[in-house]
């Protein structure tokens, strides 16, 4: 298993390479990122997509389009710095993570300027002979450059850390052998590496669990089928792709132990948003006594939002149903939809959430406020 | 509304016409039937579909291929009726209402042969001038074959006030303006007219009930997309397409008052087999408390089998599921897949059982019986 070989996100050698998640599962194809243009168009095509890849891959874009700055004003540069940053947040403007990472590289930029030892590795800040105007100013802004590749690097790291994390916490509730059912794509093509729930079904299958997957191809846009059955596939992970509609089937069958799920927000009750049929496995999953894991980076957890139904959910195209992926028109021309990308997951029904800081039981109202809060 | 305009089979001055279902939604077109190898290439390719459907099909294309038989020995016409339904009947070998049909109009030929008289309309019987020889074994085979059109008519509108009756019922159960669920298609595509489960629709729409149908699109083979939202929208019935995995915000929203659905084989202890996803509907249903009815003609109750458990589920190809429809592969070549057509609902998740002679309730085991019984 090399999930190496997989990263959304890599910056190798000096060269962004952003994975073309579009042509998953016929083509592997990393494309390097040079300017602010080809980053933004990478996020809008969904070329990479899953919240925190996106903070990831837009940290380093926002890199890549300050390098070949050449004036030696770290005024200017800081003004570009924003005009780039607000540029590639226009890319998603929903997309949390996008916006925070973005934010994140202007700060450090902010208290860069402000304190320029505070921002920058010891090797950078050290670096010999800049006394003057022009020179001074220019190799502030190398500097400023240095620093915000450092902070992109460390954005990629802490993601990594924490799915790994989640991964560790998730897989003490797990035991060898175990059958898993999972609902779209919250894996290492998601995040810096790992992702959040496929994390566990990863590290297990380094310690030789042998789980046995099941995974809902997820309709519309069917990310269980072309990204959660690859990447599981790619890894060695035992993966059987099923339609949404069969997972009432399996778990009937006894075939499955726990069903392991990501999250796009939750609320401070417990409720948890995610891909649309999440609700509906939680509720499959109760009826036949399997626990339901939902994982959820602390970042996700919305203090501020105090229950499931005060998250608006995203309405999308009706043609992603029965027109996008088909050779021909699949129900008649101009038949009406509904088409919501999200669901919100009752707590009632959630056995657990697993952050990066530990496993989280009910009553969620006051333990996911200790957690946050630390 | 005009049902009668997309009947799956017709018989309409000496021409057998069958829409070809694989061509829905996009175009709707009649082939007329004229020998066995079309019928049963029809049956064999779901040109027609839906087990009550394939039976009245089957009777007329069983007439058809008998009906330029111009010899004058009616046992040469008897054997000839048996390889042709042997033959009909061997295209799909696994729908009950196929063989159901073809041994009907076999033994109503022998109870011809053994009394033409008892087999027969009078206009038929009453036919004069048939007296010796070849001339009397000439005479007994054209009466045979009206005969056996006639059977084939008695077939197809038996089906049809069986399916009305069953609207009648299930009307009863609904109030104007309901939001409705479906799964598959149990519609008039599927049967003579009317369909099992969608008949009280059709039937409140004559009556102005203004229902809000969600049709399921139903993974893999997508019976909801393109054939449920066809019928009902072709008929002015008000319908929304969903995916398979939004049935459980639907009926969060409110917006479901009450489930129907078919059944393809109902146990005695009232466990329903139906399109793979109905178990998982039910089971919503009960959870958000919507009333989930299940239509079921009684010669779909088997009481010969104990419970769901006993029923066979048909495995079938994994392509269905990542390949069929699609521009291009939509998970690894080769990847797992399980894809079972049909799934068990139990039945502590049905609400009722409707079949043509009435409403069942539980208990089941004891009040099946009654009414197939009589």
């Amino acid at each position: 298993m090399n999930l190496d070989d997989i990263l959304p996100v890599r910056y190798e050698e000096g060269r962004l390479l952003v994975m073309d998640q579009t042509r998953l599962p016929g083509e592997c194809i990393y494309e390097e990122i040079r300017t602010k243009e080809e980053m933004w168009d990478a996020i809008k095509k969904l070329k990479v997509r899953g919240a925190p890849a996106i903070g990831v891959a837009a940290a380093y874009g926002l890199y890549v389009s300050l390098r070949d700055f050449s004036g030696d004003s770290m005024e200017d540069f800081r003004l570009l710095a924003r005009d780039n940053a607000a540029y590639l947040n226009s890319a998603r403007p929903t997309a949390v993570n996008l916006s925070w990472a973005l934010r994140r590289m202007i700060r450090l930029l902010d208290s860069f300027v402000a304190s320029p030892e505070s921002g920058v590795s010891e090797e950078a800040s050290a670096e010999p002979g800049v006394s003057e105007g022009a020179n001074q100013g220019r190799a502030s802004v190398e500097q400023a450059k240095k620093a915000l590749l450092e902070e992109a690097h460390k954005i990629r790291i802490e993601d990594e850390e924490s799915c790994r994390r989640m991964g560790e916490y998730g897989l003490s509730l797990l035991r060898p052998g175990m059958g898993i059912l999972t609902h779209c794509n919250a894996g290492t093509l998601a995040t810096a590496k790992y992702g959040t729930c496929l994390s566990p079904l990863y590290l297990g299958q380094e310690q030789g669990y042998d789980f046995h997957v099941y995974a809902d191809e997820t309709r519309p846009l069917l990310q269980g089928a072309r990204l959660t059955s690859w990447e599981l596939s790619r890894a060695g992970v035992d993966v059987t792709l099923i339609c949404d509609n069969m997972a009432s089937i399996v778990m009937k069958n006894g075939w499955i132990d726990a069903v392991v799920v990501g999250c796009d927000r939750m609320a401070a009750n417990g409720d948890g948003a995610n891909k649309i049929g999440t609700s509906g496995v939680a509720i499959l999953a109760r009826e036949y006594g399997i626990p339901f894991y939902m994982f959820v980076p602390t970042s996700t957890i919305d203090l501020e939002t105090p229950t499931g139904d005060d998250i608006p959910i995203e309405l999308r195209d009706g043609e992603e149903i029965y027109k996008m992926w088909y050779q021909e028109p699949m129900a008649p021309e101009g038949v009406k939809t509904y088409n919501p990308s999200f669901d919100v997951t009752k707590a009632k029904y959630i056995t657990a959430v697993i952050t990066e800081r530990g496993i989280v039981y009910p009553p969620y109202e006051e333990n996911l406020r200790k957690i946050v809060e630390g």
